[in-house]
């Protein structure tokens, strides 16, 4: 199926737990309780942990405390932690903590009804807006490191999202590379839904590299209907290595309109991590210290979490024998 | 990866729920209950369906009605209703039942220490039992359909299971074949402790095909540490068209000695059928239907079952945008 790449040497994995997972909740969890997260996930190996998002404390009550989380952490040198802005204010917030390695994001949507639902602007408005944050990141004095294109694989809204709708998305960032003259380092596809699949994965993936054949494709997989870890397969097998995760498996989107409960968020971080380790693929992370990371996680949401590996141990003490 | 092999054009996929599920839980549910799973499952589309096991009341007590479970359940034109028996006493009383759709089955391990844990005889003296199983079916006029090979990819017990060990297994069912002058139609891999990886499921995959090169293969795959679809991508690019999967993801092994909770149990059915027909594969199953069925199973054990696609829902209805 997959003939011309070689599984990487090497997969990088950003952790998205500590926003994704802590964000969804219902109800608010103490800043000493998720710094302690944050440090273990930091301690497991984690080079990077998007550890809060700076929005409108009305809309997410869960994030209202993200500039005393950041002053919280113990940091660990080597690690980035980063946070998520969606506007201008949320941005001159986290520039204002010391704290906040800055990561320069653009945002593109590839479902215009999407876009509407979380921005209030269509699909081409968000995209032009993006401009504006080229402008705002050159006068910070912070270099682009990677765009988002959201609803990448398909959309509860609009339903089917073609790769010629992929293609000119990815055409309009080649487009805004060459205008604002920046080049961008990685371009995530994100399922923000759960509409990937291995061939959707495949396809995708190569349209970028046509499109964008100095960028390094990342993947921001969800879950949500169970062939998540399928997806990340078709992915490292298909050359990709950077994705995003969520420790325990943590997350979830409670904007996106499911039908039945919750959808479940990321792919799980330890549970990937494990698939790369049995490829015989290094990711830099101690598994053992991520499971007890995952383990606490749980502890701290007070329910049964979503990630197989967190309950049933990796295989580390296990291979010899008994 | 995987540059010699199509994916299948259609996949059988057995359903395991009804047993490995109700097996696992604590406390026994009403028969109603399980034959109304059952009858959903068959409606659904499951061609082949395992209702309950014929072992001891006395371990396992949530099976000790197996028979009336059986004679309990309005029958599906064309859809089988199967037992597990593990010794001489259980498949008499399967005989007994007029509803049991018999299946010769034969059960080898690769683990001598699983196998003595489970059985109480080594893996070697569990192997040569099954000569008597030949025996024992041919004059009861029932045809060897399948051989399970257990602990395929790895064990608690013993630790790795080498390829030399799997291949000399293999090579003993071929001289049994030969001996005892049948054929064996179907070899099931089964990953009973949630050891496969997309590497090991596809070595092996080879290994049986070149020792029993006329058998068909399947694969017996549990999600016990996270990457159980995506070890059933790697399956069915590689050629495979046989698998077990349990609905709603019911199930687990209450004896495989995991240390933090249960395990996950088989791969979801629901989830895999998804996976399937999002890659183009047909497996003549209603989705949607199997979907309710997953539902249904949430309903009887009264909580939240494992798998994904019933809580988010297919993309049936999303496709075409709302």
């Amino acid at each position: 199926m997959d003939q011309n790449h070689e599984l990487p040497a090497f997969v990088e994995i950003h952790e998205e737990g500590p926003r994704e997972g802590f964000q969804i909740e219902p109800r608010s969890y103490a800043l000493a309780e998720r710094a302690a997260l944050v440090e273990a996930l930091a301690e497991a190996g984690l080079a990077q942990i998007q550890v809060a998002s700076f929005v409108s404390p009305k809309r997410v009550p869960q994030m209202a405390d993200a500039d005393a989380l950041f002053a919280a952490i113990r940091k660990r040198p080597g690690t980035r932690y980063t946070g998520l802005w969606l506007n201008r204010q949320g941005f001159e917030r986290a520039r204002a903590v010391p704290a906040v390695d800055l990561v320069g994001s653009l945002y593109f949507y590839a479902s215009d009804a999407f876009s509407r639902q979380n921005n209030g602007i269509g699909a081409d408005e968000m995209a032009e807006r993006q401009s504006a944050w080229v402008d705002l990141y050159r006068d910070a004095g912070l270099a682009i490191e990677s765009a988002y294109l959201m609803t990448a694989f398909g959309c509860n809204l609009e339903g089917e999202i073609s790769e010629a709708r992929i293609a000119a998305a990815l055409e309009h960032i080649a487009q805004m590379q060459r205008t604002a003259g920046f080049t961008l380092p990685k371009l995530y596809l994100a399922d923000t839904v759960g509409w990937a699949n291995p061939r959707s994965v495949r396809a995708r993936v190569d349209l970028v590299r046509r499109i964008l054949p100095d960028v390094r494709v990342g993947l921001h997989l969800h879950d949500t209907r169970g062939i998540g870890m399928a997806n990340a397969l078709a992915a490292l097998e298909h050359g990709v290595d950077l994705f995003d995760a969520s420790v325990a498996g943590l997350g979830g989107c409670p904007f996106c309109g499911h039908e039945h409960g919750s959808a479940s968020g990321n792919i799980c971080t330890e549970d990937l991590v494990f698939l790369c380790h049995e490829l015989g693929i290094e990711t830099g992370i101690d598994l053992e210290r991520l499971i007890d990371a995952a383990r606490l996680a749980e502890r701290i949401i007070g329910r049964r979490l979503d990630g197989r590996l967190m309950h049933s141990g990796s295989l580390r003490a296990l291979r010899s024998g008994r």
